[in-house]
């Protein structure tokens, strides 16, 4: 007869206590050593379960703080087009955008060729800040043809989703979309707006949204690696 | 009339160097102070533009050594059902596998509930290392039910890949597969087995595949976060 193995045993212990509310969320747990004491497990055993209890997204770690019990994560399925401010509004969150800059480039060779756009041809480079319930979740950089959405304001961006913008003065929808995931760590400047620690890690989503044929959007998307989590069935 | 940005202008400059071979893969390239000089540029646009080429995939940093020209990264579509050795084969690359360890245990509640199963049922545990042309490049651990595959061995995943032992030795395909994917940073153990250095940016893969709705393998994958990309085109 097999064994189910100690850590396991920890992990499902951990976790029960958790989904019962006798850890709340944001609530520290016993330290290493504590645990070892109470289960009469290794330190080896107790590190293990925890490491796999932070990569199940059930804790995460403050360095030199301890660790804590993390609030759920945000699952999204690969399927059909997507917006934040739609998601979000589906999960009963308030989706709030900071709009951090807005300028008129011209494009280099390099990104031209990856926008389908002539180089030289003007683009607005968009980053904003994306939360959910006041909490800041992604952090995206949009370019945007000047040519399809000639007279885009900071101002639209600050007032209404880009896709609400996109449809209601221009009669541009999204049609198809291609995405393209990575995992990264975040920057300092990143990890600034979205309250990390330098260099944790983060999805990065490259999201090249069409009209038709037509590309009307590329957005490089870093997603707190804590927060989010891609779902897609395959056949 | 609007600009290129400076820091646009170098990375074109140097994808280009890279794409016509004058820069070769592993290469090193000038350094920061180095690049400023060259170029006429001050430090915060050079480093803008290498902290785009890392995060696109051209360049890879070692601390203490510089600044390197990145192989090319797997991009995997994810619409089919793939099998690592099948990817691999298709890009012309050697698959090997090395079993990392190979044990029966039995499930604890909470897994059980995630794979279906009973508590207590026996599962083997494997953990591979999945290399291509010699390179680590996933680090894989299944579950795999005894009671689907009740003789499976060690030596049968030596030799073959499991998809060809579970058809060949069962007749059992795998006819769908759900993916979740999150970003995470790699653990020592994981780090050392693939040539990484700890806490670097890895993709993390949790695949359930089924045979028609019994499932038969849940695997939680470890990818170098700097060799793959993952695309899904949504409509």
């Amino acid at each position: 007869m097999s064994k189910v193995p100690l850590y396991l045993q920890l992990i499902e212990d951990l976790t029960k206590k958790v989904d019962n509310g006798q850890y709340q969320i944001h609530e520290k747990l016993p330290s290493e050593r504590e645990l070892c004491d109470v289960y009469d497990m290794s330190r080896i055993t107790v590190r293990q379960a925890l490491q796999e209890l932070e990569r199940e997204g059930y804790i995460y770690k403050l360095h030199g703080k301890g660790t804590f019990v993390a609030p759920k994560t945000y699952n999204q399925n690969l399927v059909k087009l997507y917006s934040f401010t739609e998601e979000m509004k589906a999960m009963d969150k308030r989706p709030t955008t900071k709009v951090i800059s807005f300028q008129k480039i011209a494009l280099d060779e390099r990104l031209a060729d990856k926008v389908n756009l002539a180089p030289m041809d003007e683009v607005f480079q968009i980053v904003r800040l994306r939360l959910a319930d006041d909490e800041p979740l992604m952090y995206e950089t949009s370019y945007v043809p000047k040519r399809t959405f000639p007279n885009l304001t900071e101002k639209d961006l600050v007032e209404r989703p880009m896709y609400d913008v996109f449809m209601q003065d221009y009669q541009v929808g999204v049609t198809k979309a291609i995405e393209r995931f990575s995992a990264t760590s975040v920057r300092k400047e990143e990890a600034f707006q979205l309250g990390m620690i330098a260099d944790q890690p983060a999805m990065l989503i490259k999201r090249f949204a069409y009209h038709n044929d037509e590309l009307i959007e590329y957005t490089i998307s870093v997603a707190r690696g804590d927060k989010f989590d891609y779902t897609v069935e395959l056949t």
